[in-house]
């Protein structure tokens, strides 16, 4: 850090040290933290309750769609993954295997797996359940008049990682999955269309991070999909976040899991499936658009608490006074509606020093603070703070004018986030049609800080897996979506890297 | 079934064959079935949103009395588990253990657990976190102004059963349980009762199922715990069923699991803990006290729906008369509340045959049916049944009337569950002194029909472990609870199996 850089209440800053930078805000703002399980995460309180509204906004999108929630089996039989193949060999080399159902005492007095009590069978923890819930689909539906089949599940998922990071990459980690059966092929692409939509929408609109749409290629599609769609996000570092993915299955999954069903014409067909999922990821995608170096900045639609109230307290004598002012403030804001739910009011009554406590909601990244002392008490006012402007800048608003004044500015703050985030990436995103170009956005200017490069290259593509391989063993830089929306592109015909005619457009960047 | 028996949705009936009647009511109503994983469940749709309402419910509970919740890893070392003897002798016989991370193809094309990524230590699927919350607890807690800490996990648990029953009993299934710590034995003990009483008003409110409150015999004890608190419900077998535990730990986990905390006297302490939990269970529970030979019977206030509207088309020519006129009551009820929030309506418009559309209803419990045909909008009325009535007994209710009607029918409706459940507990309650007529008490009259005996015996007990095991062996009978409110007990003073001095009054039973 140099000399005359101010404080900042995270060390090291983004500019320093972008990955150690993202542990330290996630720590700061008791997030999560690692637990003795190697590559296992707790979640904590905090970072729990963003998880829960996540939840609770996405469950009623999905309900509006017709989708109903539904729950199966953590484990997977080891045939059951088996019966596709590319399925397999996605997740076989990561997953964790329950092979026996008893511990015993060995001889020497320690628990070990009883070896009487061996599985005749490995069960795998599902990495993703389109196999067990094929199973069951295969036995759910027999006429066309049980499709479309819309059901989602809530679990836990585990994927044995090797290298983990809390949120962005753990051996176990929270989602959703989504599982359909339809009639049609058409129709089965419409849902897997419609669902990328509700991620979009929901990712825009709550968390505030504006996203790129499109198709995967297919190096990156899912194991055993026909077509992955997903949505691709730019962190602070520039690299891409994949913040959600809609599988079209075709009929892979419906022929590997016997999905059948008595068509219109009396013939037996197979069924059209779809998948889609989102995790708690999502929660390192909000730190990683929009904190800063004094820690967590959280979009107003996302957060467990809208306003914090710090009562400070100047002597026993006015205590009671500033306590009941609180309290009025408090339940004055709480009866306030911002985007058709109440204000959500803590009140930290804590015995901890006043500029620890403002800091440490600082880095929790409340939208708005407000502390209330004897004089703002006298004034009928408080003294307010807005977590997306420098710390330092306080105002004094009437307490008549609060519940407007704070409604207002949630909606600036949410606005102000998704606003920055966009111009960030358009900022760092450049349509480029020359192989030197491409390398020199892509080099980091700085060896020691790795991290920073040219952002979101849009680029012509000519479709071949040698190139796409090429980009990703030079440079680790993969294509992230062949999108959807028409991009700003240059006009470039010849593909960035072999020059033959190019036959997409694509997005590349790091990633994730 | 005797010939003169009245047909009944349900086969067999409860009086024919209980267990059987139990599967075939879960069947009917959608709510779980057996999935290709030995001992786990697939929960239907209709069985999940029952167990989002209890959530939701209990939830909202938890966080009023200071609970956040938080997730904890899946997966649970095996030297964890070790770290409190009684704990590991409780859960080490039935417990998922993971071994591997990878599996591999072996020369003959299958694939195996790869012998190269075995674990070090295995890792146990979480049978009850208490030992990886506590290793969590020891960091988090430093001082006694970070107590009490209050925290609550909804999560997936396995322990491996051998013999399993739909929700009642599986290796998989979803609860909740809370873990707190606290700076004092007594703070601890009065978290202990008051989560207590939070599920006795939860179950009692809500699921319309009266309980019994006590504290658990030695034997019955969880492995590990100081004390065991337990609600007992008598399900429609008369056999009881535990319906929610509240542990008081004493300081055995926090010694375990190092949760120490510098006290205010400047001097190093253990905390005191408590866990304490609620499962899928309390599905099965629901079913077995209010269903009858028809199928399911809701509660309203857990109901997934209050009311479905049955639109009846008799020609072309009236049929969009009657789906208007359909869409026009399912939106006046909509608007109505009940219990505080929307009555929720089902508008079933399938193309199934009316009478078995009636009864798919009837078996999924919906408390009120509504019929709608062309009369009916004709005469701006509906054909209106109740769920909890004889399914025959229609009446007909104006369209101007309904909403106040349909609030105060579920209202009647959610207190007849409870009442006459409460009045099945009594009828089938004795305070017994006597061995002899404690035995009679417990024998079923009838071999072919094991489930038809006395229900609950309150009875004199010396508080030995002998008297205990007698009844256990001899007559299948638990001492349920040893319960906090005062029960008629007949005045008995000597144990009612050795005849020396009683020293508790104990609610005997047969149980799920």
């Amino acid at each position: 850090m140099s000399q005359q850089a101010k404080k900042t209440a995270i060390q090291p800053t983004r500019a320093d040290d972008y990955a150690e930078w993202y542990q330290q805000v996630v720590r700061a703002a008791e997030l999560a933290e690692n637990s003795p399980v190697r590559g296992c995460m707790v979640i904590k309180p905090w970072g729990y309750a963003l998880w829960e509204n996540i939840q609770r906004e996405l469950d009623v999108m999905f309900k509006a769609t017709g989708v109903r929630n539904a729950y199966f089996p953590l484990f997977i039989p080891k045939s059951f993954l088996e019966k596709e193949a590319e399925h397999v060999e996605g997740f076989a080399k990561e997953c964790a295997i329950v092979t026996h159902h008893r511990l015993v005492h060995a001889p020497d007095g320690t628990l070990i797996p009883d070896p009487t009590a061996q599985l005749e069978e490995p069960l795998i923890v599902r990495p993703t359940s389109e196999t067990i819930i094929g199973a069951t689909f295969s036995k759910w539906i027999q006429s066309y008049r049980d499709l479309p089949l819309l059901i989602n599940q809530w679990c836990n998922i585990v994927r044995w990682e090797m290298r983990t990071r809390l949120f962005l990459r753990t051996t176990e980690f929270l989602w959703q999955e989504g599982h359909t059966a339809h009639e049609t092929e058409s129709d089965a692409r419409q849902k897997t269309e419609q669902m990328l939509g509700v991620y979009a929408d929901f990712v825009e609109r709550f968390l505030a991070m504006p996203v790129l749409r499109g198709r995967k290629s297919d190096s990156e599609r899912f194991p055993g999909a026909v077509d992955t769609y997903a949505i691709e996000a730019m962190m602070g570092d520039r690299k891409a976040l994949q913040s959600g993915t809609s599988h079209f299955l075709g009929q892979n999954f419906a022929k590997a899991s016997d999905i059948g069903f008595l068509g219109r014409e009396g013939v037996r067909e197979f069924a059209w499936t779809t998948s889609w999922g989102m995790s708690t990821r999502l929660i390192g995608g909000i730190v990683m658009t929009h904190s800063d170096d004094n820690g967590l900045v959280l979009p107003p639609r996302i957060a467990p608490a809208h306003v914090v109230i710090l009562p400070i307290f100047r002597g026993d004598d006015t205590r009671q006074r500033v306590l009941d002012y609180v309290n009025e403030v408090a339940a004055e804001l709480r009866a306030q509606k911002y985007e058709g739910r109440d204000v959500l009011v803590e009140v930290d009554l804590r015995d901890v020093r006043g500029g620890e406590k403002q800091w440490e909601w600082v880095k929790k990244g409340v939208p708005i603070r407000l502390e209330i002392g004897p004089r703002d008490a006298d004034n009928n006012a408080v003294t307010l703070n807005r977590r997306d402007r420098e710390t330092s800048e306080k105002q004094t608003v009437s307490r008549g004018d609060l519940g407007a004044f704070v409604v207002a500015a949630l909606g600036e703050i949410q606005q102000g986030c998704y606003d920055r985030a966009l111009a960030y990436r358009k900022e760092n995103t450049r349509a480029i049609g020359s192989k030197d170009e491409f390398i020199a956005f892509f080099t980091p200017k700085n060896a020691q800080k790795p991290e920073i490069h040219g952002g979101f290259a849009v680029s012509p593509w000519c479709g071949s897996p040698q190139c796409e391989a090429w980009a990703k063993d030079e440079l680790k830089v993969t294509i992230r979506v062949i999108p959807f929306d028409a991009l700003e592109d240059g006009g470039f015909t010849s593909c960035v890297v072999c020059g033959r005619p190019k036959a997409e457009t694509a997005v590349f960047a790091k990633a994730y």
